[in-house]
């Protein structure tokens, strides 16, 4: 059980209830131009309607490599807010002197983010979040059999008399969020059904925060955003103890595909990268070679039928449009090769074109072909052409000219 | 549009509709040990019995870096097979000459696992690819309206047409598998609904090859196994074009997570890290910090909290069961620093541990703590009480002690 607090006057109001015929027809028509779109059936669904609660200074701070000095956490604060999440969770000031000096820092930078602190469900954590000056904080006890046989000890009615001991101390400070947390097993039906079971018992806000155990945290909090949840806990690429959190950027990349606009007048997504770099640095990771949007390979396709469907209607693949790599390889299509030849000024017949993409592939199959091979091959390719010594299927003439473009290189090099 | 075909006589027969009430009640008391067991109302789910087809071979081969020669093709099919994946996929033999040499190399080494390759739904290709010796081929071509209007440019009847004549000419060698390709931006819920639909009215075995553009790859994969899928498409680390599929390693964890016994019967688990290394060396990446089970922080807790469940009840957090470290950080609780003490053979009394608890917790305020230097803390701290230099609260005898510690062994290295 947990229960987070926050100043009223801070406290968005959602409605519920209120979804009207209108509401209803304008999914349906969403729908028809987006099959990603919330579903018109999902009478409670958030996905066009939720808040980011990002804990890459609270959760992230239990990530195996994670030390951040008080610069760090508030230049990882400004960029948060920059970006545009709704909440900053940090380190409870009760866990350590420096966690303390920190969150009163991060307190006075005066960000548009409101600040939350997530401590345990004791009375004299609770008095000391509250002398920081936070905007809110989040009061986290263990219910599970589990923690009660295994760790705290505590029974149920220890642990009710308890909570309502703190919320109570706390409660003038405005509305309560209710928390759910996921040992990281849960799946996305599953956490589904829960959340919905929830949201049909209270009408307050419901704050999710699920572990990447089995790699489905980003799916299961997309789920229950449908379900009815109002805020989503994140980290920056997902940092956390174990395996981690929600990443942020994986969240964005998934509620992207549902509602884009909805997703790009909240956020600034260009400074997604940014966060990342950031936060990867402060805690010495790569960032993961197939992270959603940011990831190296995200936008490379090598195979011809998706590379000319990109080539055609740029928004056929990613949810961040853009296509800045043509791969060269024994897979890749004469489509892509034709950009290569257009983008090098060159003119060559289709025919021409798919000629030399055959020699590309064997190449290929040799060894990856690197930019500067192709653009090398299509260059001998068009001079061969213009000059009379080549043409379609004249496989031997090519070797010859590409010989001796090689020999005459090695020779300026020598 | 895609449909893959096997010999006949290698088909699982997979018998449909003969849930008995026996087996609900069997689902119903699985669920009482495992939370996390497939559900008993899914009366069609296939998350206690489905194929892998790995496709490390195949989609991998788009991945940006993948550049794998025979020696390494082979080494990989080898270790696939060992790790025990129904199917290993193959590049079409008719992309390149190499690719053809190495398709037919990999056929004669006699594996235990099925060989299949993914052919264009060109009669050509089909024929190159049934030559190789291949136990089945997968026949791909693209059905939506942005790839017939964007990409190949031809209708549905044409598609249906050349469909139905390259399967004709195939089907003598057995049964069909239907295959669904979704670009990556599908979510959990929907993939779920459209399998299950698609279960209702085809009896055939549901092959699945799910994108992971918005990180849910490893989710979708799962529902649509609780929907009656049959069959999953993976790559060793979700190598493939752009971010890739659903990891192999991935798709295990949750599927481990829900039944446990049938996952370790089927599959060498002990092999998956050697799997990942060997395939991640040969695209020249790093495994990422946050891989599923084998990630360097997968299995990594600082909170006290949860480092105490674990400490106490071993199969609390992991899904597979080991718990190698305990860190030692600002957030660390004293009992993951009493398991230290421990383990170096000390006689502390629990108030003392805790006392020395709070010292490394005001350590780490200043920089992450090393293992030797919580190793060095609490053997100081012991001879200390020991040698009755020190008790419990007297933080200036430890800050004095600890200095001529380190003095006594700087000038040791000096």
């Amino acid at each position: 059980m947990s229960e987070r607090c926050a100043p009223a006057s801070d406290a968005k109001t959602i409605k519920r209830g209120t979804s009207s015929s209108n509401a209803y027809a304008a999914s349906i028509e969403a729908q028809k131009r987006n099959p990603y779109a919330p579903r018109a059936s999902d009478f409670l669904s958030d996905i066009s309607n939720f808040n980011i609660i990002e804990s890459t200074l609270c959760e992230g701070e239990q990530f195996a490599n994670a030390f951040f000095d008080t610069k760090t956490k508030i230049a990882i604060a400004k960029a948060l807010d920059a970006f545009g999440v709704e909440y900053i969770e940090l380190t409870s000031p009760a866990t350590s002197e420096q966690s303390h000096v920190d969150c009163e820092a991060i307190c006075k930078l005066g960000l548009k983010a409101k600040i939350l602190t997530h401590i345990r469900c004791h009375m004299d954590d609770a008095r000391i979040a509250v002398e920081t000056g936070i905007d809110g904080v989040d009061v986290v006890i263990g219910t599970s059999s589990y923690l009660q046989e295994f760790s705290h000890g505590k029974d149920m009615e220890y642990i009710t008399k308890t909570a309502i001991e703190v919320i109570e101390f706390v409660k003038s400070k405005g509305v309560e969020l209710k928390r759910l947390e996921s040992i990281g097993w849960a799946n996305p039906r599953q956490v589904y059904e829960l959340v919905r079971t929830l949201r049909g018992v209270v009408t307050c806000d419901i704050e999710i925060h699920l572990h990447n155990d089995t790699g489905m945290a980003i799916a299961n909090a997309y789920t229950t955003l449908e379900a009815g949840a109002t805020h989503i806990n994140t980290s920056v690429l997902g940092i956390g103890k174990c395996v981690g959190i929600t990443s942020l950027g994986g969240l964005v990349s998934c509620l992207y595909a549902a509602n884009p606009e909805y997703v790009k007048s909240k956020y600034n997504l260009g400074m997604l990268q940014e966060v990342e770099n950031l936060v990867a640095e402060a805690v010495e990771i790569n960032v993961p070679f197939n992270n959603p949007i940011t990831g190296y390979c995200a936008f490379m396709h090598k195979a011809g039928i998706h590379t000319k469907a990109n080539l055609n209607n740029p928004t056929f693949s990613p949810p961040f449009p853009t296509i800045d790599t043509i791969l060269r390889h024994r897979l890749t299509g004469w489509n892509a090769i034709k950009l290569c030849v257009e983008q090098l000024g060159l003119k060559l017949m289709d025919d021409e074109i798919k000629d030399a993409t055959a020699k590309i592939k064997e190449l290929a199959d040799v060894h990856t072909q690197s930019m500067d091979d192709v653009d090398s091959l299509l260059q001998v390719y068009h001079l061969g052409i213009q000059y009379g010594k080549l043409a379609v299927g004249q496989k031997e003439a090519l070797d010859r000219l590409l010989k001796q473009h090689r020999e005459a290189k090695e020779s300026n090099e020598a």
